[in-house]
């Protein structure tokens, strides 16, 4: 059986990626993609990487019969893609790769994006899309928010730690290396290459940075009490990858053996042995995710370090995981490639 | 049906390549991971981005049982090649990634590589790995040798313009840009990241290439007369790719129709449309090879630009391709990814 | 005695690189400071990393008093340029860094830039800014317009040799790689890190680049007939330098000789030992040229490769030794800098 | 006046960025280079961007006549360090680079370095070379410990605030995030541009870096009891820099204020507006080092952010700084040159 898809969003990175995914996808076929601002082209031209893959041309959104689609991935930036949503057929599901479905409280959305929610009831239905962490609800979700790169990075590091309740809620600093397609295609001084290339730097720093409002919101869920973390992103001179150093207080041996027992049935969480830590050249082009602990030498004290590729587990291979679920086709299905390395 | 593969050599890059690209292939079975000096590590241990794969341990070359083997990717450095070549069973199946049979003629041989060929008897047998060129001999072939990367990059830009003579033959230079990765994992300082990762020069200048052996036996056998090209070689810093950038004499537009016929049914060779130049951030980790040609400004000359990934289609991926086909699997079998792009 | 100095248009890369070099001159002072989209901010908000300097604030350029300047860098786009220039006191010493004052020929000026120039009284008078070659002209020039960077690193490669008559005219082909900050701060999407880190390309193929028709003019020039040349720039991921890879035809050992006579009283450009070729990650940051000349395997075949940091040698160290000139200061103050390496 | 300079060890990239900076010194000349592995080499074949210097031969350490020597840069790996020094002349004033001298207890020397101290007389009279800090001390010092580079940047960040007493000190954690030249030229697969440019990650995790050492000493020192901090360094993908982000339990604005005290009169120490945070681009090739500091959202909680060139204030900057002071010369000569930007 072959499951029609729709990319909204077409002719950015995190678009861009999904198309690789699903060009190695046994049963989903891509029926429209959607760019407003480059309406008309080709995908050969907006990604000439793209050029062997049979693909419809890019139309705008009012030309696509979602009529003909099984399931629409959303790939715009925020904002937008609540105003989009908010029109879409109510009975499409909806796989979005904004942020504009993150988080559960709209006086919580507002505080961190500043404008108030354009899509209320949608807002009321949609499944944070941590896969691992919100398997059911995904299956039977109707739309599912993809998560903040950042933010899944984190929480692969520290939800089964707070759940296990062996590590100090008050005490925790994350401290990520975020590679430069993060930021996505927009156009700006300190992307350039001459300026990136042999240049990196904290961003966002002191606790501003929007992903802060997933963690809140998740960690204090699961700890069932107020949780704040320290989180300070830095942008390195990489294209792909997260590097989340993580500082806490507890037991880095129950640490490990939290994560050996929370993940052994992951197919994309790879707890790596006691001891050794992660590197982002391990998990470039690949949904998969690495975890290393280290003991500190201060006693009580552990480093968890996650490793994953920001546009691929962090971004688009989530994505096409949750549709995966959502179209009851196996979960790993178009997601098993192998790193590339070097 | 599953054939059963052994890689030797599965310890540098092309190894790795090899691994990443047969753990997506529908019918292939790595039974044996050949690496004398890493003997009895796993593959995690070596290539910690292979350490979800279920791969069978390093071995020692000798503790290979053969009886069991399809056939046999040879990934080691050339000589070393040759020596262990001429020792494996003679009816088994062999893709050697070396430059140790790639020249037909002993005296080339000698001349190129300074030493005298140890496995005249194999030498003779072997077929020249240009798989879109060899096609039917490959797929009759006991044992085939792949092309040098940059042999192989700049032959996809001149033979289908050597065959059909439309160019000059005397008056053609290639000015190669070549990704770090192509060095393989040698420790030299002008590999290392700080040296390399500002820097860029010329190497190999006046002729003195190796790969310039392929050239002369392939181009003057096309030709039925003696051709010598000019070819300087450059280290890029990037890691993966070759850009070549081909000045030839002869009509744009011929050579245009003349690729757009001869690669017609080529599912990896893209011709772009005339007067695109192709850029290596296309074809990144993917078997894809995308051809450009450009009138210049200066009457009857023209630029030809062919850009590939050398560890893949330059080399392992050409591998594989040529493995598809001796084996009687469909040639494209676990080599339609799609690049990774950015 | 202080010179004072006004720099317009200084909040892009050339115009950043002059006070970089002027802030290590022993007898210049940097008065004035243009820049009309950044009027009012400090240079340390610009450019933090000249934070430590005590220089004057950005003003828009109606706000500078010229009474007070000896000498005026002009960093401006090409059009722009020539619009302010003609506006400038007709007696202030200028050197300009656009490409508007470089073509002596309107009606070639025109059919490389699309526009009539808007200056040609002060083009007239303008003087080619390559210092060795025209060091006593630039010492008695009120206005120098100072070369293209690719264009400087092809003459460096080539005028020698046209003027002493030792290669063929009519088989001259110039390929060059570039680092990125040739392109300059604007933004685009193939300059942004995630685009152009892994990829490299070539761009203004066949001939269109504008820097030909300073290789035309002087050439021609030099020869006493018109010289065409074919030249292919391509884009490098690297921050600053450009390597010309000069195909010729002549005598390698001529062409060597020929090099160390006429640059044997040359403080920047560098000739190595016959057979050598350079690296761009040799002369970074400096004003050094480095030269070197290679015998093709093919008789009568020689390749010359030059390399230089584009925004030094090519730009602003270019203009400094320009303007150390016309105000009578040692040619080579401020600019012996050794090159930053690793 | 003249002061005559010898380099042992100048083959490694510590020396070289010395005669970098020598080679813009008003006061000082290179007499005598030191190499053993490659003695009888000129400086142009070891470091071609030196090559436009007139400089001595590497020559053996046997070789070097030091009656004639006024001051001795020693940059040789640690361990051969001591052994070398143990024998030079009593009386010669030595900036050493290494980890030698860095350690006051030979007991903690033989903790971290794990061989027994071989030049226990001369430690003893070793004064720390961390200028900012220990001007006087050095200014009377024969031989002076250049610190570690990770060392510097984190002392920057931390000394003046557990001087002050203002931030706990049981509640420190330095995430560093250091370009790979401070790896050194060694040849190591994790250091090869094919590994290094797409990826990055933590080494030496849990506190076993030996810089820890230093901090340990000099912390505890200030504080009048023992400090631990936690340290974390992780390997980037750019040549130059090291950025410290640093977190403290203390009031931010109390944090600024204390700085700009601290720092004041320091030429090389650029503390930044409260809220902004330096990048490692900023400082290239520079001896400056920027400082920021940020509020985290959690009251109480500060972040401090430090930038420096490894090799420059890092290493041979401090050294050059230090051999001013010793010297009797400004402590700035040699030092004033802008960041390399971009």
């Amino acid at each position: 059986m072959t499951h029609n898809i729709a990319i909204i969003g077409a002719s950015g990175y995190t678009g861009a990626e999904l198309i690789r995914l699903i060009s190695g996808h046994s049963s989903m076929k891509i029926k429209a993609l959607g760019g407003n601002s480059k309406a008309g082209q080709s995908m050969g031209q907006v990604f000439p990487h793209l050029r062997h893959l049979d693909l419809p041309d890019l139309v705008a959104l009012e030309d696509i019969d979602f009529a003909d689609i099984d399931l629409c991935f959303c790939a715009l930036p925020h904002k937008t893609s609540q105003e989009v949503i908010a029109k879409l057929p109510a009975d499409l599901k909806i796989v979005d790769l904004s942020a504009d479905f993150r988080l559960r409280d709209p006086a919580e959305y507002e505080r961190w994006y500043g404008n108030r929610h354009a899509a209320l009831e949608q807002q009321k239905e949609a499944v944070y899309g941590l896969t691992e962490f919100y398997r059911d609800d995904i299956k039977a979700a109707r739309l599912v928010a993809g998560t903040g790169c950042n933010a899944a990075t984190g929480q692969f590091a520290l939800r089964p730690l707070i759940a296990a309740g062996i590590i100090d809620l008050d005490e925790i600093i994350l401290d990520l290396k975020c590679a430069v397609s993060g930021a996505g295609r927009s156009l700006k001084e300190n992307l350039l290459h001459a300026e990136l290339s042999e240049g990196y730097h904290a961003y966002s720093v002191g606790g501003t940075h929007r992903h802060l409002g997933e963690f809140d919101q998740e960690f204090s869920a699961i700890a069932g009490r107020p949780v704040k973390v320290q989180f300070t992103p830095h942008l390195i001179p990489a294209n792909r990858g997260i590097l989340a150093t993580v500082y806490v207080k507890g037991d880095a041996r129950a640490i490990h053996e939290t994560f050996e027992k929370a993940y052994s049935d992951e197919t994309f969480i790879e707890v790596l042995p006691m001891g050794e830590a992660p590197s982002t050249r391990h998990v470039r082009g690949s949904n998969f995710c690495h975890l290393g602990v280290v003991q500190d030498r201060i006693e009580g004290r552990a480093i968890v370090i996650a490793a994953l590729d920001n546009l691929t587990k962090g971004s688009s291979g989530q994505a096409l995981q949750n549709a995966n679920l959502m179209l009851d086709i196996p979960e790993t299905e178009g997601l098993m490639m192998a790193p590339l390395f070097p």
